[in-house]
């Protein structure tokens, strides 16, 4: 039976590539990225003894947060020196698969002081976070409360006699729970805590609270803090809980930014902050998922895609080697619409980026919130759909890749351990699916009654293109066919495309608003979000279509590609 | 806020039963099992020094291989002094959710002597294995051949000069890969190997290899084994790598129940030996396989339905508690269905060892291999949907415990990662898809061939009810649906709920059938698969089913079912 090396197989299957890799790498990731990415490869070479990472899979959770917070040390120093950046550092983690015990103290901690901290709160505690002479993050869910953020339990009071805090965890369930970088590394807290002054409690607000000594890093009076121990995933990240037992911090500490309270105990909240700009930041927070969801699914599908064209099993001729198992329908079948789809993921949020910019300097420039609404619908639905699909896409990597893909080694499984909280985190995947299908549905009612559809995003876009005619049950327009369709005005025509999704979006919308409003159905907000997620996720219905020239269009352009990729 | 106990919760969910569950536990599981277990919790909670698990989640893999070996000690004395059965052995697996380095030495090793060894090999190598004098694993996957097991390249040579076999590892790719019990534990292996004698090529056979000294445990000469490093989950257990080079063993250790070679090098096979019967030993493990995944799946779901009625988030009124998530559709449309499931998988379970023994009965007594076929079919079905249920329900139960789940603590990431491999082994789940699927549209291709289908067995039953009109293009026969249909009817007509789901079965492979066949769409294999897959998993469709009767079906007894459960 022959062999055939996997240097000479890769080889080859690298050959049929009909582009440049470099100019790709150009294409999708940008020069910027690029540059900090090599730049960081760089470091990183340069100083195996602390970089390396070959160890990585036989170390235990201690040693894994051990390992990381030496590489911390020594990235703190790199940036102490001018010679990185807070950027370069979360690329670190991007390069080496692995967040640390800093990453909330730069990815929570110092934005948060950097929106709501005053120059005087951002020069006692900014200064010396970027200087890492503090180490912080950001204290907001409880073991008790999530999604419900007001349902916190920890409370922050004015105590006027002193002219402080007093921040307190009155339950075992108000403790704050699941915070990154406070089981080992942080001295400070950003704490989420119930403000209550004078009696009168005014909602949640951060408030800095010191937790361990600067000077011996040991807990500081009445404050409870821990490790949280290991984790399915995401273990060199030492999150913990803290109990406060009436903890005081002067009244500085509290960030002032959007309240303001004196030492009489007066309180002014400034009148020209929207609370929708907290939006705004959720907004932003998911679109960054996004991004990464399609840098992380490049590693695995460039894993498993390799893998499977050097893995060889069964052929037809004894005397030959054996298929690549990527030759195989099975295989395709599962890994091709993936790598389809981390391209399709980075450009999405390069788009939506620029959307997010433009919605953003709307509100900035002319106070005009008009596209928030449909941005944090869709912010939600890519938010879902994204890390969905990354995290088991992955899977799917994994389980192509057999036996092999079950080894640490394959490096598969930490990945897909490391970013199942994408799921979970920044709004639970269910709960924003709900979000989402609930605006659409919104959108589609509004057209069916033929209130006029007010805004200009490009989901009511949608449903003006796409009227809903009530008593014929269908819809009005019919232009999306206007064209001749020959295969050289699809490919030419992105436009065409686009309807054609778009129709589909409508078409379901309606079909479900129908049932609930027409037909009186019963439907609760998880079955209305699960029917529009499936809808959207299945190949465009052929009889729905109707005429002729849909089926051209179904044969020619759909079907071929929803086969394998179920679009 | 107020706030509830867990206890006071827990209680108030339990009285809510309408069943004992000690009675439901005996009528699931059978006084059998339960007592064993009764029996192992026993043993493992009178030596918490041996059997404790607490400190599991800290260890990394050396650790956790040391402390399950520590376990297996101790059950091998106690199986030494006649205090446990090998079956209870199996047990306190189960008992302790964690598998060690004598897994297989038990579930393959043995195993396999028991079925393919003559009574003087019995003597020779299953008495001392019985007595945990050697430890044995079982070598059949190589690192470069799995599924493909004709494709192996370890050899074992008949040197007539010596009398003994020489077994090779020619290539990297024949290194034997994955190995349970090879990597630290094992002293022998039973090595499945291209049998040559005087240059003829018999095929894979299994023969018996020293590979450690039983004197101090170091590798025997020609002999380089390894243990694999840290996988996803199975960290107990020791797979490993061995590579053979030209090792010599005695004649005596091929193992000689299916073949015979004398020292002359003459071969014998009997000839009463059906091959068919490998087959049905693979439909066993399978069932085996289905049996366990209902039993693990309950582990998770007790974890997840407990968790979400003590977790709490959101309500209306602030003075109140919040609501237990278990309220929540969001959450009971995705963790019921899970529950009605593992108990589905138990009844099928045992309705699938009774098919079993009679088919084996058949073969035994009349050698009647009637039944083999869709007993092979229903297998693969079967071990494919409850494994993919089990991995991925438990994936479920993790989800809806949010940020706990994520914790090690939860249970649920060891459960999904240990159990994980069952969508791997016995079959890749994709490979098992097509068999089954194949199998169906076989028998509805016969079906409206109008050629006669011969067997009797359950599948063609289905379609020998419902026949297909080819000109028609529908099921001629509508009996279904003859008698009167109230909520009476078919709560107590268990007949009548049969018949809706084999009809959707016939109606969809009659519906595949069609377009392969008669629309010559092109189709493969995989392609196939996933449209039986996805079509037997959607809710019965209104639409094809017709006349008003269907719809009042529909209506009341599928569509409230499928709403949740997606039948």
């Amino acid at each position: 039976m022959g062999s055939v090396s996997t240097q000479v197989t890769l080889a080859k299957e690298r050959d049929n590539a009909t582009f440049d890799p470099n100019l790709m790498d150009l294409f999708i990731n940008g020069e910027a990225w690029v540059n900090t990415r090599n730049k960081i490869l760089d470091v990183v070479r340069k100083q195996p003894e602390i970089f390396d990472m070959s160890d990585i899979y036989f170390l235990n959770r201690e040693g894994e947060v051990e390992k990381l917070l030496k590489q911390e040390k020594r990235v703190a120093e790199l940036i102490q020196q001018k010679k990185l950046t807070d950027d370069d550092a979360m690329a670190i983690t991007y390069i080496q698969d692995a967040s640390g015990p800093y990453r909330l103290h730069r990815g929570m901690f110092m934005p948060t002081l950097e929106r709501q901290a005053t120059d005087e709160q951002k020069k006692a505690f900014l200064e010396k976070a970027r200087n890492y002479e503090i180490i912080g993050c950001y204290a907001q869910t409880e073991m008790g409360h999530g999604s419900n953020v007001r349902g916190l339990e920890t409370t922050a009071t004015y105590i006027q006699e002193t002219d402080e805090f007093e921040v307190d965890s009155p339950t075992l369930t108000s403790t704050k729970w699941w915070i990154g970088g406070l089981g080992v590394a942080a001295t400070h807290a950003c704490v989420m805590a119930q403000l209550i002054i004078k009696n009168k409690n005014y909602g949640v607000y951060p408030i800095v609270v010191p937790i361990r000594s600067t000077v011996d890093h040991k807990p500081l009076p009445g404050v409870s803090v821990g490790d949280h121990g290991p984790k399915m995933g995401f273990n060199g990240v030492d999150n913990g809980f803290v109990n406060f037992d009436k903890v005081r911090v002067p009244r500085f500490n509290l960030l002032q930014r959007y309240i303001t309270v004196d030492n009489q105990g007066n309180v002014t909240i400034p009148s020209d902050v929207d609370p929708r700009v907290t939006y705004s930041t959720m907004v932003y927070v998911r679109s960054n998922i996004v991004n990464i969801m399609g840098k992380e699914l490049s590693k695995a599908v460039t894993i498993a895609v390799r893998y499977t064209s050097v893995r060889r099993q069964f052929g037809d001729d004894p005397n030959k080697s054996e298929n690549p198992v990527l030759d195989y329908p099975i295989v395709q079948y599962r890994l091709i619409p993936l790598v389809a789809k981390t391209y399709m993921m980075l450009g999405m949020s390069h788009e939506f980026y620029a959307n997010y910019e433009r919605c953003r300097m709307a509100i900035e420039k002319n106070n005009d919130f008009s596209l928030l609404k449909e941005m944090h619908a869709v912010s939600c639905g890519l938010k879902k759909w994204c890390s969905d699909t990354t995290v088991y896409g992955i899977d799917t990597c994994r389980h192509v890749c057999g036996g092999h893909g079950f080894s640490l080694f394959s490096g598969l499984n930490t990945a897909f351990a490391n970013l199942y909280p994408n799921i979970i985190w920044e709004g639970d995947n269910f709960v924003l699916a709900q979000q989402t299908a609930r605006y659409i549905l919104k959108v589609a009612e509004n057209s069916m009654n033929s209130s006029p559809i007010e805004s200009d995003d490009p989901t009511s876009q949608i449903f003006k293109k796409f009227k809903y005619d009530l008593p014929k049950r269908k819809i009005s327009n019919n232009k999306l066919w206007n064209s001749e369709i020959t295969p050289q005005t699809v490919v030419s025509n992105e436009q065409l495309l686009l309807n054609i999704l778009a129709y589909k979006v409508a078409h379901q919308a309606y079909t479900l608003a129908t049932k609930i409003n027409v037909d009186k159905q019963s439907w609760n907000d998880s079955l209305v979000a699960d029917y529009m997620t499936r809808a959207l996720s299945e190949p465009l219905n052929r009889e729905k279509m109707g005429d002729e020239l849909r089926e051209q269009i179904f044969k020619r352009y759909i079907e071929p590609v929803t086969k394998y990729a179920k679009l």
